[in-house]
């Protein structure tokens, strides 16, 4: 029963707490088992967007179970 | 006159804001002459709580005085 | 057409998202073309400040135009 | 023929050696042509198990062929 | 609309470039979206290839769209 | 609730793993609610010891209950 | 006699040793006394702009002289 | 026989040897069996203070022996 | 009213404290408002030198006042 | 009587332990006055060998005597 | 049959990838099995020679035979 | 004309500008043509000296000339 971790780039228009749960939710969506998630980099992008975008590079790790996953 | 730093890690249902502010929270009550805190790590817990607990890594730096703070 | 990155350290009462909007204003008013930027740390000053003062370090890229900007 | 590499956690109620090991078997059962494994992070998880947990955070580099994969 | 990260490490017996290159490509292949490579480790194998091969290990982000990805 | 952690450097005759059972063991005696230790270190002591002393230095996370703990 | 370091990112549709020399190539038309340069990451742009653009984030070191330079 | 360690920032109005000192003279004052000392940082504080002071946060490390210590 | 950090490089053929002191006092000849200073490498020069130069690159961080100073 | 550090990776095709104290044992045939050894990566190698060969690469600590070594 | 790594900088006019051939090159000159070479720095020195030097420092890892090597 | 990195431990009862003086004054014993020198690490030994050794760990960068060095 081992843990895999992928990294997403949660974005929000609102905050870094909203960046980060736009990831959790993302994987949430897609996969069971999520356990926990470790926050990698903060970012604002501003250039190729309306006002500013704030940015959370974070790792999820979630429970593989069966064959697939990888 | 020496600073000790010590390790917390804050926690908060709400926010990342809220998680570093349990910690120095918690530091305040048992400790005088907190001087500074810095962010070291910041992540949600998923699997062992109700919903997202937001946790933040911080170090936390006080002015030891007299003979005791180890 | 280089960037040029600067570090900044933006400064709130009230939370790390309005520190890190603290800087990010501060680099707008005197530079155009402020591209991203990128969050190097976080902390709390409690000794020199009335409560809590939040602070964000940053990094501040922007396009460099003509010849002046260093 | 780029190779691939991915975040897996291993976990042990006997050692490290165990825990590398059983990342390594987990990528083998699902992945042809892994080349070789480097050790991020050792640590020991004891609040949600039974004794104590070692676990060891690793990645995996397979050669990725064809056209699946990512 | 999160971005995904995933880690290749390209091949060629030219150069760095190419190297960096030769992931990229292979990521085109497959993937709709990439945004952006980030360069993390570069280096030369040289005891099991005929002369040297150069390596670029990159981070290669691309938006995930729909419900599949991970 | 917060968490604490403080730094540890077990050791031992053995073996790595038991360098890090050592520090925990100690950890346990002198406190409740351990819930999971880092490794940070690996090393191994020559000069000062008959054989060979393998040391682990990690990082022990508990949790703070009452006003006591710093 | 001080160096002054500031960070630029150098932008090239070649290659990164182009990118580099973009970087340098801006500091010398504005600046003296350049003495050094460090390469601090590489990375390709590929969503905003019409193929590949490799950038090179540089720290260039020139030696401040008379009062200005700040 | 464990080690822990602790971190003080020594300060001092006339160098980094001296903060240095400082802070090992605090620690040994109310620790026995100190056995070496890391330096994590240096610094130098001039805003709080009536001219410099350097400052040099160290983790220091000593053998805990009993059940007290932590 | 955010802080500035920019990167200077001390010289001195005696120490390095001496060479920290360079950095700052170059830096306070045009900046006011110096707040605190960061080590960040410290080396030793040779070769382009009579005996030996002792070097200390810091970040000196000061608040910035009205418009200018970027 | 300064120290002097080399690089080594041991190889096992057993563990984690015998890996290091490989690198050891080279160390000692060859150099007098090992002192300690710090662990710098772990990693299995299993594309070139037949099954699963762990590797450490170490730091090695000596006393410099006389006027070789280097 | 350890690996030893040894730490050069090569350096050329013309590019880093030359820069890195340069260290390989003199590091087969004298050794026999050099296995693999890991990018350690890249850099550009201007001051002390007539145009621009590109320079890598590579650790070079190479099969220790024998008794010697050290 | 490639340089060749190697790192040696300096050690004084006096202060770290001692100890770095003394793993160059070793280095220039054997080694010609010494260009530079980084600082790794600051420590301080307590327990296996009669007071205090200030401990300084440094990577001496030299011109490698003829067929030895290695």
């Amino acid at each position: 029963m081992v843990y895999k971790k992928i990294t997403l780039v949660g974005r929000s228009a609102e905050s870094f707490d909203a960046a980060v749960d736009d990831a959790i939710n993302r994987a949430e969506e897609t996969l069971a088992g999520v356990h926990w998630v470790e926050v990698k980099e903060l970012g604002v992008e501003l250039a190729s967007v309306e006002t500013r975008e704030y940015q959370a590079e974070v790792e999820v790790a979630f429970e593989l179970e069966g064959e697939d996953g990888e």
